[in-house]
């Protein structure tokens, strides 16, 4: 063991390897093993971005969800199975830290992001050494990538699921704030739906794997109905610089 | 000149040296000028977090705010103030990138979370090749040093500045969403009488100098009302464990 019994929650940013900090690569050298989540049969997009700085040989623990969407995610038959197994992933890694071990949890963005790991941190923080490695949410890596400023000085930002119901969007979408539309997968057509209910249609732009080397942007309105939405969200702005200004040569 | 003329807006994080990404630091080493923000008199945050990773020698372009508090924030006087201010702070960065220098503008946290930078990347980014390298931003730096997850599932974080109206903050504190409360200042006991107004004091976790070696967490209803609030913020967390559980010994 390479140190005292240790869970650290480790935020890989938002997927280019490049985006890690410096905090989370010295977790990963201290790291006696190395847990991340994934959906059954796919690679974590954890560690994927972790990938090129993992030592060779750290033993890893993938923790895969049983459901995905195969159960209605408010039928009490999911909360349960999901809670089953959160309760009995943190069994997992406990048997680590019982052992002494460093145990790096990665997750995908930021830890306590909408990040699987705040259920693990919840269930062990109370028991044993922890420690959070904040990292960059796929937000600030979609609005960097897209060279979109979304909001200044008193505006608020609203980081929305896709998955509220259609009139939730609308009312939100109605209020003069800048969004972040997450959670999109399946929600794209309703999503679409309630930026045009709300008129912000013209000014939403879709964001895909974005900071990866697949990334793209484009505005909502020329996305086709049937377009999926694998990695990827919806950025609404309302920043509009201070004053008008006339173009300048260089 | 080490490379290309190119602006890049590089995201240092929110204190601690060691959340600069690698990217950032890439960026840092290929800079023939570091240009940042700061109030008259004062560092740089972002310079601060960056310091020891800047190569010895690097020519620097502080940039220093010509009003903060002396003229109220909504007077046409202010904006026109500021607004000369991006101006000018952009010509002088056009002359450097007229020259081929890489100019990378330092910005606390996210460049485009409220940042100062995206000022300059709206007047310089139609005429220059251009870069944002997104960086871990403050909330992030204060929920994993706190412990605290304040979201999942279905929930929406609202990010929301602390000088909005005091009727205005009980309005959002209602809705069942998180919250994290930025730019503190002067407005703390307003903010404090908004969360009590509206049933949340309770809740709310006030963050200082998250991150940084002289960091501090307590409940808000803690804080006296004669605290200052320098480089903090406040969360309000909507979040509970699923389901719950009895606890167990490791």
């Amino acid at each position: 063991m390479k140190g005292p019994a240790r869970l650290i929650g480790v935020g890989t940013g938002p997927g280019d390897p490049e985006l890690l900090t410096l905090k989370a690569l010295h977790a990963l050298e201290r790291a006696d093993v190395v847990a991340h989540f994934c959906k059954a049969g796919r690679q974590s997009n954890a560690r994927r971005a972790a990938a090129i700085h993992l030592a060779p040989n750290t033993p890893e623990l993938s923790l895969a969800y049983p459901v995905t969407t195969e159960i209605p995610r408010h039928d009490p038959a999911y909360v349960r199975a999901i809670d089953h197994f959160y309760d009995e992933s943190a069994k997992r890694i406990a048997e680590h830290l019982d052992a002494g071990a460093c145990v790096v949890v990665l997750s995908e963005g930021d830890p306590f992001f909408y990040g699987s790991y705040m259920h693990l941190h919840v269930r062990l923080s109370p028991r044993y050494p922890t420690q959070v490695i904040p990292g960059v949410n796929s937000p600030a890596g979609c609005w960097s990538e897209a060279g979109l400023p979304l909001m200044q000085g008193d505006d608020v930002l609203s980081i929305v699921p896709g998955t509220l119901p259609e009139s939730e969007l609308v009312a939100r979408l109605r209020r003069p704030d800048a969004l972040v539309i997450l959670k999109l997968g399946r929600q794209l057509p309703k999503v679409r739906r309630a930026l045009e209910q709300s008129g912000r249609l013209s000014e939403a732009v879709f964001v895909e794997r974005g900071t990866s080397t697949q990334s793209r942007c484009l505005p909502v309105a020329e996305l086709g109905d049937d377009a999926a939405a694998y990695f990827s969200l919806i950025l609404v702005p309302t920043w509009t610089p201070l004053a008008p200004r006339t173009t300048e040569g260089p």
